[in-house]
């Protein structure tokens, strides 16, 4: 076992950060992530880049905003060239593996321009965000073309499951009472067990692989970053038994909503309000039945982290392994009568976060809640500090929370920025607003939410005033919230503006351009007393080039 | 010889765009250039993305604006990944070749870790912006280490110029009248000719190379896009009998400046004003050296493109050879107290522009003069148009000149856009301005000029008024100049809120990415009623995936 400290990072996916008890939920109770969070620090205020699975994770993966890594939306490829936490965990000696869901599509077209074999270690590292891959693992989507067969179905057959399509037919299907097959696609199934049994579930078939990759790692020198995705709580909601049985409408949270969101003004979200993902899930029936088995999917990722944590326990793996658990983004669940995510309001675009580290340094902050507020971006420069990288600010946009977890320093951001691109969208189609103008930026201080639009008005909550974001002061003629706005246009300008793409000059490469004040550039020395009193050289020395930095 | 037109793309550096007669220099005539504008279109608005060498460039040569492309001043890398002209014009069957500066440095960390052989094809072209290099030639610098022996020097040697640094002895320095070399470095020496005959000089030199590609790929079926990219009249300001000696105190116009700027309270100004070049710019003395030596070189540069033009008249070249001659930049010259570039006034960011399109489809605008607001990223796109190429709007942040070019529809920019990074600068250093802080952003609407300088106040022009540019409106307090500065920073976070990364997915792509707007992702169908209502399909059309895309 190497003595640098190994990373688990665990990532959930579609996990409201207000759905654990150590987050405040009263009837759902995760008491492994919770005692992982009394042993480590836990976040309050952490968002992430997007909302929505592709974006959020090509930023989490990057350590960049999406504005940068330009992989907007699902399903459009990371571009070559730009660089992951994987090859910078490489760089310092560091694996960095993966154990599930990335989202990641492999930019074929770049690889073929740069004569990329993808084939190749480098292009497969190039296809699965900088990741070796140990277990890859996208979920299903029964209407997509990138569809494929994977590990988990040749499991699923391998224990008996046979189906031309186990994953669907098992892990995405209930039964009902007199042993029909239904699909979990429709949500009035969700409430069925799933028509598998739990150990064979994906939830529990991927904390196994992951126990797979750490025991076949123990004996290596190298320490790793392993990245353990798991595709749930996503939907298809469906969970196996006995979790598809343990919540009924008693535990249900009345939803977070107000009338007056439904009347608003604001054309974007009258068309996200009319889009049908959204219609459905303001519907107290479909909540009925997905709240439950959203709750059973976490309670079974609970049961199952405490799983791995004790056998991380038992091996020993714990003393020297950080443990982060977070999630790539929310899901509405009909709060705002909205679904799904897409969106900004905390319930879609803030995580749970908990960074558990077993050395010494991190004693004085175990069980500490940190309210700073901070990106999913952080992660990537946080993990390449604890296993010794040198700092890349000019590729990692994010920043580093180990002086947070160690109690050594902290910061707060200023702000948290988020994206999205909704040129796809019922909502796009619905306003007719153009691919290039279909896209909503989210600045955030704490306080104050805004969420400008682009081609419509701004949209501004007060979290302070409003923490549940039911009222959007974008339009509000009080001086207060003008003021406020023009504050966060502001503000946005200086991120907009700032270097994002300026990744081949380190800070120190920078500082070596620097130009000697007094000397300038070689231009506009009038002669060789002016040039020797202002260089202390002889004007002499300039000349012996040539010949010698000869390249043939 | 193909019937797809070629491209002969020149470009000088550091010339300013009103020192050419057909932009009105009273005393410098250059009827070469006058008469190619005679016979094309000549744009009075052509604004470089960068006031500086080697973002601007960067710019020209991927069609992306500095924000994007990452390489904000000289010496920094273009990222491996960013595409290039080059890449697009070969894609379309196009060859794309280089004869002279491009002021290029190679991502060779980049190159390194996507397992690029930098000596291979690809390598080759992706240290070259996307160039087959017919010749390189980046000048010299005596003083820095990228300073190598190049194609120029052997050729010098080979004509009895011997030398350890014959570009430094014989085309940099002059010969004083008792037979004495002096360095051109030095400003006093300016006046003196070079001590090289014009023949042999940088300019007749690459002249000649462009003439030698020409003929070699007389007889290909491949059309070219052939970059010719001249280093002067960049400094050192020296050139041959009898250019030295056309121009005298007589022909100088008054510099274009006004005491007034001298007194700004805007600190970036005062430090620009206080740096060196400025100062040594400012001196009547040095004006008077310099000014005769930059009007000889654009002289002999126009008589270095009368003999080039002639000779592809004579071969028959110009029948088929679309035509652009344009400037990276271009020079303070003591205007405005300040000398070299870097900076924003028109003497320094705007360029001289000529389209000539040889073919019938441009005979309806000979001669015409556009006032059309265009940047330097609007070349690559239209070559791209002119060989025939699909538009790649997604990466190619330029936009097509053709319909302007010929006569089929017109556009002007609502804005110019032109950064630049001072982070390296005497200016950031008498500030401390941090290196994250240390760059503006021009926004020109062709009629304000706004300025944006981070941590300082804007700095504003009201060009209609002041075409001079001499008063800087950007403190002022009237109404109207306070609208107009919150409409150009609004306009500037258009720009930069703006998809400038989304470089993998084509209109194309997106428009395929769009949902049906009544189905919406697939999720939120309570039924199957529900599900075959919305979407016209029985549900169960959705299940027969899985095995069918097995990948093993």
């Amino acid at each position: 076992m190497s003595d640098r400290p190994n990373v688990l990072w665990i990532m959930a996916d579609q996990l409201r950060f207000d759905y654990l008890s150590c987050y405040g939920h009263p009837h759902l109770h995760t008491p492994h992530i919770d005692a992982l969070a009394q042993r480590g620090v836990r976040f309050t205020n952490a968002y992430v880049q997007s909302p929505v699975c592709g974006p959020s994770r090509m930023s989490a993966y990057t350590g960049r905003y999406v504005r940068s890594h330009g992989s907007t939306w699902n399903g459009m490829p990371l571009r070559i060239g730009e660089p992951t936490l994987g090859d910078h965990l490489r760089d310092v000696g560091s694996r960095a593996v993966l154990v599930g869901k990335t989202h990641m599509i492999a930019d074929a077209e770049g690889m073929a321009w740069l004569g990329i074999d993808p084939k190749s270690e480098i292009g497969v590292r190039r296809a699965e965000c900088g990741f070796d891959i140990f277990e890859r693992d996208d979920g299903l989507h029964p209407d997509s073309a990138r569809q494929n067969w994977s590990a988990y179905d040749d499991y699923l057959v391998a224990h008996g499951y046979s189906s031309d399509n186990p994953w669907e037919d098992f892990a995405n299907s209930g039964v009902d009472p007199d042993g029909e097959l239904l699909s979990a696609w429709l949500l009035k199934n969700s409430r069925l067990p799933a028509n598998v049994p739990e150990e064979h579930s994906e939830t529990a078939y991927m904390t196994n692989r992951a126990m797979d990759f750490m025991q076949a790692a123990q004996n290596d020198d190298q320490p790793w970053v392993c990245h353990l995705s798991y595709i749930k709580p996503h939907w298809p909601y469906i969970v196996p038994a006995p979790y598809h049985d343990m919540y009924d409408s008693g535990h249900i949270l009345a939803p977070i909503r107000a009338d007056a969101e439904r009347t608003t003004d604001h054309p974007l979200m009258q068309a996200y309000l009319n889009a049908r993902v959204c219609r459905s899930f303001s519907r107290d029936h479909v909540r009925e039945q997905v709240v439950p088995a959203y709750m059973g999917l976490i309670k079974q990722l609970d049961d199952n982290l405490g799983r791995l944590f004790k056998w991380m326990e038992d091996t020993g793996l714990s003393r020297n392994t950080i443990i982060a658990f977070t999630s790539d983004h929310g899901d509405y669940m009909g709060d705002h009568w909205m679904g799904d995510k897409d969106f900004y309001h905390d319930v879609a675009v803030k995580v749970p976060l908990i960074l558990y580290d077993p050395r010494p340094d991190a004693d004085a902050t175990r069980g500490l809640v940190s309210d700073a507020l901070v990106e999913m971006i952080d992660l990537a420069p946080t993990f390449l500090s604890v296993v010794g990288g040198t700092p890349k600010p000019h590729i990692l946009e994010g920043r580093d929370l180990t002086p947070i977890l160690h109690g050594t320093g902290g910061f707060s951001r200023r702000y948290a920025i988020s994206e999205h691109d909704y040129h796809w969208s019922e909502m796009a189609q619905a306003l007719g607003v153009p691919q290039e103008h279909a896209h909503t930026k989210m600045i955030f201080d704490g306080r104050w939410k805004y969420i400008r639009c682009e081609t419509f008005r701004p949209i501004l909550f007060d979290l302070q005033s409003d923490p549940q974001e039911l009222s959007d002061l974008g339009a509000s003629d009080l001086p207060e919230h003008q003021e406020v706005r023009a504050r966060m246009e502001a503000a946005l300008l200086d991120w907009a503006t700032r270097h994002h793409s300026r990744v081949t000059a380190t800070p120190k490469i920078l500082e070596g351009q620097k130009i000697a004040a007094e000397v300038g550039i070689l231009i506009g020395f009038w002669d060789e007393e002016e040039y020797e009193a202002t260089t202390g050289k002889p004007f002499d020395s300039l000349k012996p080039v040539g010949r010698s930095n000869r390249s043939t």
